[in-house]
């Protein structure tokens, strides 16, 4: 996994993964409103897919950290010596998030698992990934460390964002907040790329500079104002697009009515100016 | 305490506990369902046993740390020493499971105590734990060190989920999620025995090794991971009992309707594949 | 204040108040359920009355600070030195609890104040307190440093709790905890000042003995186990008065019903148990 | 910015805005309970203006940042060095506020972005600054990088409040919370310009003192209390003028009802005392 393409690989899952959520959420939030149970069904089909495939990925991704050609190749120990500990933790990562998959899976499928375990479980997987991080990035140069260790304000955050879900599930902020953490995790991790294991011939970088570390804080922020125009990209788009798809058949997909509680006076301000 | 024996006799109390609770709560979570004032008469019954069994035995824990051979014998302080702190340290700990046992066994008997009451006790208990664990653990060898701190993880998340259900009594997930912790807390103390104290001749480890360190910090996570697989387990075996149990009679011990406020899209999804 | 006296005075301060408050709660929880408008009308004669004392000793205990023979007389600064730190900083903490006080008579006096100003007024002082300690007890020996710093766990668990008070006023089992933790600061202050100058003539403690260290974090405990009690203690006190008053004319002051959104099963098992 | 004009303007913006808040979150929790469609026209009209200045002054921020004369001109490096990365930083934090003036003002305009992203977005503007400042001041001498470091309070404290506005929207605590949260920050931006750029030709301050570093924590707590005096007169004054005004007419501006659902006993205490 040191190198350019280890960090591409798994930034662009998750890039991949965070740019179908930005749709996706902005879809479902729209969906609600309509009370289809057409629609409704489909979704639900379209959840099990992508938990599928999740963890099919998953899988993939612990048989290449076993099965590379300088990989463990299941051995843990050998002579008293542990066998390439790096590609069994990430193993260990994939594992997390392959049940995570599982999960919803089963919460889509079987009526009698209780709303929220997929969150739960989710949320351990992502603070998982955090905490093998967190004892993994010792004993390096200080950029190394630092452009590792900003990965950790990700995961943490998005752990916790979950956690939320659980009490608060099927809420649309909370749900692109999610969004933006995995596009950000995926564009960073090709950051890390680049900035570690420069590809086609690049300069080094001086990993003890203090001015590189300052800089690669800054760029951090702006890959997050970049995933927040990307999920807001991708909110519009779906509003256009439903927005446009409901003219023709004066069908009501999109409702107007924002009330939840708690939100009635900002409602009423919405919707005074609409009148 | 510092043997293979102190640490597997406390690592199997847990264990224990864990291995009810995650056949426990899963029935409380169907029997809520069916409404039945019968149901719900044993089952306050089977809540001030367990109670009464967890005060027992945490009176035992208390007299065994004092009265063993080399304990203190309720002695604190001799010659201006403090005789066996650590034994007394584990006393305290005992001491505050203990009263936690009580609480819950009050709260279930006297009408008149506040709902919640009982979990706070207990979310004291359990941060008590961590809290003496965490000025418990300085100036030993980095592995020993190590494994025993990451027991603040599960004790302190245990202590926050705890606190949670002040609020969220009854909740599923927050009880499946603190069912999970204390499995793990049950197989960790017999994994720190086996690395720490290798019992049957085993070789020793090497305290000062950072491939052990980064090994015991994976291995606290498959640990998890067994956890939730037995979690999911005692979920399904109850679940399957029930179901067989209900078809004779056709009694509708476990409703259908997931209705919870805040979750109706998802119930609706739900229910929408169930037609 | 760097003496017994100087801890033994806000020790036994935050001890009464912690007493009263172990009377108060459960009085005012009681009362809820008879909804006497007489009775919520004395009690809130009460409330004024209590944050009245309580301001009225925060200014006591400024002037003390100020104009004790060593103090600063309100000097703040001489010849670009500062005159007395240490008395300005307690003098501050008071301040704040002061405004804490003038807030809660503010709060039940003005009825266009929004509710919940006054707990995070309260709260704000909490932390101020913590927030000074914290950065106080630098430069210390061992011993000094680890028990003044272990008051950060009451004050800033307590700046918590009248946080979440903000949102769920009227919680019980909040104001409980509350008043346990500011019980344990009072007994706790009084600790500090027999171990860190032991009046009557007792031995000096060692200062840089780890056993002590150890011992003083279990005495911690022990202290907040006492807390509990106390609190405990002053419930059912309240209770047995209460249901005592309430034989002879057969009123019903205390309400059977436990119904609170959330807790209906449980309240179900409860009054089940109770027919 | 190392000067003393560069703490004072940005001191100054936040005492405005802090200032404003002050009177706006008091007249908007006054209007709410009128309920007049006339008067929440306004005040939408008011927040979409507001939202335009604070983008419109972010937008001058960064730019001032980038051009004034030793600033970068949007050259980011040079020669394998990085441009004034400490400009840099600056113009990202006016950035990160910029665009949260602009989600602010698009939730106003459209009525299909959901409520709380707005929230969220100055939560992130607020948690980025506070994540700059806290890689921004190593190696600096002790006062320096304290009388900085007390800036996360305040930032961070914001950014927490911000979040638990998602949730809790238009609660009139939070609001003033953050209110003197933002005050606070910019009379603490005076302050840290007072301190490390003496302007008027007052004397250096010691920057290695630790008096000096214990006065300013002190200092600090002082500011706060001063802020929430503010959020005071802001919010008396808002009362004074709408009850002054409603006498003539008798409309009725104010409503007395303070119902609020879990607040109903602490109501009936206040109304008992009105009759």
């Amino acid at each position: 996994m040191a190198n350019f393409k280890g960090h591409a690989l798994p930034g662009s899952f998750f890039l991949i993964v965070g740019l179908w959520w930005s749709v996706k959420y902005p879809l479902k939030y729209f969906y609600q409103k309509a009370k289809s149970s057409q629609l409704t069904r489909y979704y639900q089909r379209l959840e099990v897919t992508e938990a599928a495939i999740r963890t099919l990925f998953s899988v993939i991704g612990i048989l290449a950290e076993q099965f590379v050609p300088d990989g463990p190749h299941l051995h843990l120990s050998h002579e008293n010596n542990w066998v390439k500990l790096m590609n069994w933790q990430h193993s260990t990562m994939y594992l997390f998030f392959a049940v995570s998959g599982i999960m919803d899976m089963l919460t889509y499928l079987i009526t009698h698992i209780p709303l929220g375990l997929d969150r739960l479980v989710m949320a351990v997987a992502a603070f998982n990934e955090g905490f093998l991080f967190y004892y993994h990035v010792h004993n390096r140069p200080p950029l190394d460390q630092h452009i590792h260790s900003l990965l950790l304000y990700i995961v943490f955050g998005g752990a916790l964002g979950l956690a939320l879900e659980v009490i608060l599930r099927d809420n649309i902020v909370l749900e692109l907040f999610r969004t933006s953490l995995i596009i950000l995790q995926g564009t960073w991790f090709w950051q890390i790329g680049f900035v570690l294991y420069p590809p086609f011939g690049a300069p080094e970088w001086d990993q003890k500079d203090h001015d590189n570390i300052m800089f690669i804080t800054m760029c951090f922020c702006w890959h997050y104002l970049a995933a927040l125009c990307i999920v807001a990209l991708g909110y519009s788009l779906v509003f256009c697009v439903l927005t446009r798809a409901k003219r023709p058949g004066e069908r009501e997909i999109i409702g107007i009515q924002k009330l939840k509680s708690g939100h009635t006076y900002q409602t009423a301000l919405l919707n005074g100016s609409d009148e």
